[in-house]
């Protein structure tokens, strides 16, 4: 049985490190067909009410890991989705092993009375009682059973012919039925069958609602518990409009629509998992079968959490709760052993981040507007670049910035603003904007917040290993001169200069043309203020004050220099004196 | 400017670790409302040719990297992107840094002739010339220029109403064009404009239309060089099919549509980014823009290894060459830091792994079968679960069915099949599945292709601390008996038992008989044969034959049990005495 496959992959392993692709694929891959339906409704359709939700996370999903959880990760896992809300959860495959099936038992023993409890068997007799043995007791209980439908499945793997499938799905409908809820011993549970057609994306259209009319028949479903059809697309062999098409036609050709829960499980083969199931909603399915994080077989299942906040952010309740979306993040990395990716939708860590200056410019700007229309009881989320408010996931917008070598002045800014509460006006942000761009060419790499602040600090305060430092001053009103005269401030200040106390006086208008005039006096240097801003830090007795001043001067070669000093103090004339002194030690070597 | 964003900062700082997803979201978010378009017509088209592609990785990529891209980087990544196919490449946005620029300048010196080199700037005089300047004299350049349309980006960003959006743009394409095609010094270039109006998913499709035919109006395009419209869904705002009609829309309303590239460029906060793309060239663009692997800000552009490799899979070449797919990853890790998710379309290290029981069986079915059909000069291509050969992007077969506690007996016989060569009969396999099931469940993880080879050595081979092994034998006809009677071989066998040398002898219509009668006699224990098979193993001087021998005897407690030896030699009988003697070291205490 295998010496042909075995030859074929010594063939393989003959030619060179790598084959090629093809010039021209179309000899090897066909374009494939859908179903015709050229007067679909579904683009102009929108979802307006979330679907029914099936989490396969424990089985599809956990089958597909390279290190299946351990019981005590399902366990953790299962509590999680039922705190998450999910209200159907398949839990795994009970005839595969004595783990699965134990397992099986744990969750029906704790599942909450409005979850049901799912399970996925083959159509082979002491499979279906293995499984069915599985659940007794459930308050509600989902039989799902497959059936290889698309010709490939039934030509390559399983040698059947459409009349054989159809019997075979009969033969195991009834046998289920005869099991569960035609057994007078097993009344205590809530009955549903779910009924798989693989891969029904790549089964003829019309068979697929053959067979599953074939199931209906025998179940004979109510309004009040419909059957399940699952249409797969196990494996995405289309662009997403087509397994809409797919699915529409099934909703409208299948009798007693009433009766018959609609249900996709998208993979994503081609990336358009997420696409498939809403088109597929769009199209008429009632319920959606997937995984968080697109966990699954090969490239996953459809990511649920992606398309349930896609929901949310249309203003429709996906009736799941992702408050705590990093605690979701946790378990499933624990568990799952595959890390969540940094562009994953909503979840990613660099998805609520911006690193490109205009970027990070727009969203600023947009919190400042959303502020503002939230004073006016506009309630209405429209920041530039943030499709959902990362607070209603748990984020913080802490992370909205990051400033790399590509950020211009309004990440630094930023960061600046979240780690010391200062808001720089302007210019400083250009000008400081500058200097941060360069360190990060230097490094070659993303600032973290702390370094920034720290350049920020070591720019534009005065450090304890400043040559020139303010140790004390005392601005007096100058007796000589007339209360209204307009130079009537008089300045005493003490300076450390390496070490050495000097003490230097001036006079002006107010504290800081005073100091200025000091200054010119002791180091022979003219500073002029170009720019002046201030904004208090804080609040109440604790409250300080932030100042920053841009001074202008000539330097030793006689070029105009411009420079900006940043102090910070409880008085507020102090702190400007400080921004000065910054500045003094740039200007003069002493 | 900040002061009420930080109110609101310090506000979400003061609720709960996280705060709530609404149970009414629809207070909040409104649902998108797209183009009216009920006479659509992309639903019905599918993609018959390569689009033009953009890659964006330079750009767009580099710049939402945490730490972008060195020089050394840029320029090994840009000649991978010339290799693998790309003939036009944004490259950078020259004026933001004088390592973008000088960058520019490589990229322009290093092109071959038919790659334009595509460089972004804002629609502001100073960058404008500086962005011309950085690709002088490139062969094929374009300009490409956006500037906001959105509402939200106008009104927010920029306060600018409609009209001088309009206005903006007519200044922005004159300057360019009388920098570039209208400069008799810029005539060595073949100059394209691109202009983005942003973002377009979230701008009013008819002004979309009005600015992009005010600047068609200025550049005027020809037939043989179209002005570039790049219609980006900066942010995704909507489900796919919204988009695809929003750009349907714009191809039937743009006039003078020949001299028109429509080019889109979907990011994919909504997980539909390759949908969008896909819908989007069904829908007219005739060009495609992003990055290898979904590179990009927040959730990244459309990665358009997927959207080529889908294409492919449909028969439609791309037009760029994946062959070697894993230098792909490995550049793209090593260069941006950001590992490919394994479960990434294509290139994810867990996209051709089957770990399920049936989708392995499926898998090697198929191979089979495929095999046959190219015998038959059927070519094309149809794997259960496998959308594209591995072969095709360089990888092998070998990872295709890897094994956890929940594959079935295919996984582990394919690993054998692969690792040693040893083709295993069906209830082997059976067999020895459990055993691999129960080494996996008892470990908790997925078994490596090596230790389900050792687990194989060590259940069913010989090995040298066994305690009997076979030293020699001699085969002969028994001369007492007639040549045509049933039983007229005699077996004189050494054996080494417990480091001793023992000969035993016995008789039988062939080694197999005679040997276990030797061993009946020696060790009284009755072995019968209840399952032979044999098949070669290699080819030519070097051939071996494996046989596996299923026999079945009364063990100590006189329960009937079956066991599995496998022998391996160049000489048949040979290699079916060593079966039996792996299951007599089994059967007998010595």
């Amino acid at each position: 049985m295998f010496k042909l496959s075995l030859r074929l992959l010594q063939k393989a392993a003959a030619t060179k490190p790598y084959a090629n692709m093809l010039k021209d694929p179309s000899k090897k891959y066909k374009a494939f067909k859908g179903v015709a339906l050229p007067d679909r409704t579904w683009p102009n359709k929108s979802i307006t009410k979330a679907p029914r939700w099936l989490s396969t996370d424990l089985r599809d999903g956990n089958q597909a890991l390279p290190d299946p959880m351990s019981i005590a990760e399902k366990k953790e896992y299962f509590h999680k989705l039922l705190e998450i809300g999910f209200k159907e959860i398949e839990v795994s495959f009970p005839s595969a092993s004595q783990t699965d099936f134990d397992f099986t038992r744990y969750a029906v023993e704790n599942a909450p009375e409005d979850v049901s409890i799912q399970v996925l068997t083959q159509s082979r007799e002491p499979l279906i009682r293995r499984t069915v043995e599985s659940v007794k007791g459930a308050k509600k209980a989902t039989i799902h059973f497959y059936l290889a439908t698309s010709d490939v499945f039934r030509d390559v793997v399983f040698n059947m012919s459409k009349e054989e499938a159809i019997a075979k799905s009969i033969e195991t409908t009834k046998l289920i039925r005869s099991l569960t809820k035609d057994d007078p011993s097993m009344q205590e549970t809530e009955w549903t069958l779910e009924f798989s057609p693989e891969c029904f994306s790549d089964t003829p259209t019309e068979f697929a609602v053959e067979i599953c009319e074939a199931v209906k028949k025998v179940w004979e479903p109510t309004v009040e518990l419909p059957l399940i059809f699952n249409l797969p697309a196990t494996v995405e062999v289309a662009s997403p409009n087509i397994y809409a098409d797919q699915i529409e036609y099934f909703c409208r050709n299948i009798s007693e629509r009433e009766k018959v829960c609609v249900s996709v499980h998208p993979h994503n083969d081609r990336g358009c998992g997420v696409a498939a199931a809403e088109l597929g909603v769009m199209a008429g399915a009632d319920r959606v079968e997937g995984c968080m994080f697109g966990n699954g077989e090969r490239t996953g299942n459809v990511d649920l959490i992606t398309v349930a906040l896609n929901l949310y952010t249309q203003g429709v309740s996906p009736n799941l709760d992702f408050s705590d979306l990093q605690s979701i993040i946790d378990i499933s990395e624990r568990c799952n052993k595959i890390a969540v990716h940094p562009r994953a939708p909503y979840a990613g860590s660099l998805v609520v981040c911006a690193f490109s200056g205009s970027h990070q410019d727009a969203i600023k700007k947009g919190f400042l507007k959303y502020e503002q229309r939230l004073a006016e009881g506009n309630t209405k989320w429209a920041i530039p670049y943030l499709p959902l408010d990362p607070k209603d996931i748990g984020r913080t917008y802490e992370a909205v910035i990051r400033v790399n070598s590509q950020s211009g002045k309004g990440g630094a800014a930023w960061i600046i603003l979240r780690s010391l509460g200062l808001d720089l006006p302007r210019q400083l942000q250009v000008t400081f904007s500058n200097i941060v761009q360069k360190e990060a060419d230097l490094l070659g790499r993303e600032l973290k917040a702390q370094e920034i602040a720290e350049l920020f600090k070591s720019e534009y305060l005065t450090k304890d290993t400043s040559a020139i430092r303010l140790v004390d001053f005392e601005i007096s009103k100058n007796k000589n001169k007339a209360a209204t005269a307009d130079v009537n401030r008089e300045i005493n200040t003490v300076l450390e200069v390496n070490g050495k106390e000097v003490e230097i006086r001036g006079e002006g208008n107010g504290p800081i043309s005073a100091f200025l005039d000091a200054v010119s006096k002791k180091f022979g240097i003219l500073m002029e203020v170009v720019n002046y801003s201030e904004h208090s830090l804080g609040s109440g007795s604790q409250a300080k004050a932030a100042t920053y001043l841009n001074l202008k001067f000539r330097d030793n070669q006689g070029d105009e220099v411009s420079k900006w000093g940043c102090g910070i103090n409880s008085d507020v004339s102090e702190a400007s004196i400080q921004a000065i002194v910054t500045v003094l030690n740039s200007a003069v070597k002493v």
